[in-house]
């Protein structure tokens, strides 16, 4: 069994777009983002009907900020958290091209590059668009309660961004490079508390971590960075203590999407989550940063936990799931 | 944009494995299941615990088939209908190998072969398993209404199937070979009833179907079968219909997994439908026949209607999706 392989032509990142919420504009890396919304309803007259949009304008402006055109694209892979991924659906309704939906919950959007990536490798496709949205109205009226509720938040929660990015993946031009990837195994701790993602899915970013490293034959210091996509503060500590316990010590190299999404204060407690965190982060701050070669060599490994407000109801556990995409320029 | 691509080294379908319900073992295919269930819960508490067990036993006994074991594979692609695909994540769970998650609703089965094929021919991954699942009585109170009330149904409605299937692929062995696929587009006509699955899919698979055809100048004759998903008795008019204005006539090759998989009664109406359905079908049946050289050439057009329970209360119509993989032994 193997699950880290190599791409031999390297597809290219050669656009990308990223587009947030309000809360978001205010974050850390709001300088990076392309589209910064004032009203997290997007003019829409429901939050989902607003996250279609955000999906819709990211898949469009990267294709546009790739000088092409609807209809230039063989496919877009999309994901989100709504049930049947239905933003994916309808953000990609009306565009002229394949649609390939995935789903590997906030993992879907290094799911999409690994197998964008193959089937641009491969030369079964000259181009594709992947990418991912998540929005914190949608997704806590959802997983969680009804907004109206106003409920108190544990301290171990996180808090969904509302944000997503998109990025053109090609075999000719500039940008970052996809090198390899490593799919991930669905590695169940028994984590049963909702609010609490970054422990639910520490175990398997430990696992994707250590077995790109086992498969590659890499150390730590072969990146100058080790992004996971939404650990949050107490998922990052648990992944470096989960990690040491393997003889990996991640700690000079790792950052996480998640702690980077918000100025950590209190109100966020953990700090960001959802399939757009990932998305967001790298299509804006860390593009930005590789396309100046600022940094060469990064890891992105983006985490997701496997449940559903129904899965949680028949009492299951919370299984995670991490994939991994190395990119370099 | 093209749509379109082949396989040069044709990954080789090696093994299947099909589960039924009680309903299904009935049916026109029921002789060639590999497993029949007498019940359509499977010992278990719920019935998405069931789906979940169906969808497991499938993608292990296919693993069995091939004379391989828990770990010898290096992903499973998977997708069901509930929500967050959960039936097809704890139906991972345990598997030691990496994990795809795919969703275009029950479309999804030929998703996961145009990926899982691209991943084999590539020589990206040895042996992948792709696999779907559906059940009538988690769809049914996911989708529509409660179990309990019994609601009457509309003629136009199909039946969701209870069962699924799985394949394994790999480049040595015996089996029909994958020689080309065509991914779908989304395609919205319109329709908004959410028990005419068969008219919100027919547009779709029409387009991919014509597409199939001008991206390799092929023609209905080129293939002994041209098997479409679950258009059920309905749509397989519409989709005739559809195809007979652009030119094509495809009479004489066309088969509905949805029209086959029940004796068709009043009451199902339509046909059966679902994730599975196709995946049952093809996994039992087809792949008998191709194995025992009865029929060669077979394109296998898988369908999906893109809705959930949500967008359909926002007011959005229903998409189509239907993706295409051209098989040959």
């Amino acid at each position: 069994m193997s699950r880290t392989f190599f791409y031999n032509n390297k597809p290219i990142v050669i656009a990308t777009s990223s587009i947030c919420g309000p809360k978001e504009s205010k974050g850390a890396i709001a300088d990076f983002v392309e589209c910064k919304l004032q009203s997290d309803t997007f003019g829409e007259k429901t939050f989902e009907k607003a996250e279609i949009r955000m999906l819709n304008t990211v898949i469009t402006n990267c294709i546009n900020n790739a000088g092409l055109k609807n209809g230039d694209v063989d496919a877009v892979l999309a994901g989100d958290l709504l049930d049947q991924i239905i933003c994916s659906t309808f953000a990609v309704r009306g565009l002229n091209c394949g649609y390939l939906g995935v789903y590997t919950a906030c993992a879907s959007f290094v799911e999409s590059l690994i197998l964008g990536g193959a089937l641009i490798d491969g030369k079964y496709m000259n181009r594709v668009v992947c990418g991912t949205s998540s929005h914190f109205s949608t997704a806590e009226r959802q997983y969680r309660y009804p907004l109206e509720l106003g409920c108190t938040r544990p301290p171990q929660s996180q808090w969904t961004v509302t944000g997503g990015g998109a990025c053109l993946l090609c075999l000719e031009g500039f940008g970052p490079k996809l090198s390899c990837g490593t799919v991930g195994k669905i590695v169940d701790f028994g984590v049963t508390d909702t609010n609490n993602m970054g422990a639910a899915m520490a175990p398997s970013a430990c696992d994707t971590i250590y077995t790109h490293f086992q498969d590659t034959n890499r150390s730590p210091e072969y990146y100058d960075l080790i992004i996971t996509g939404d650990l949050g503060t107490l998922g990052t500590r648990l992944l470096k203590h989960l990690l040491l316990e393997k003889g990996i010590d991640i700690s000079k190299q790792h950052v996480d999407c998640g702690e980077m999404v918000y100025n950590i204060c209190e109100k966020e407690y953990q700090g960001g989550s959802g399939a757009g965190c990932s998305s967001l982060v790298f299509c804006s701050y860390i593009y930005n940063l590789m396309c100046q070669n600022k940094i060469k060599k990064v890891l992105l490994v983006a985490t997701g936990a496997l449940l559903s407000s129904l899965s949680c109801q028949q009492g299951e556990s919370i299984p995670g799931v991490s994939h991994a995409v190395a990119l370099e320029i």
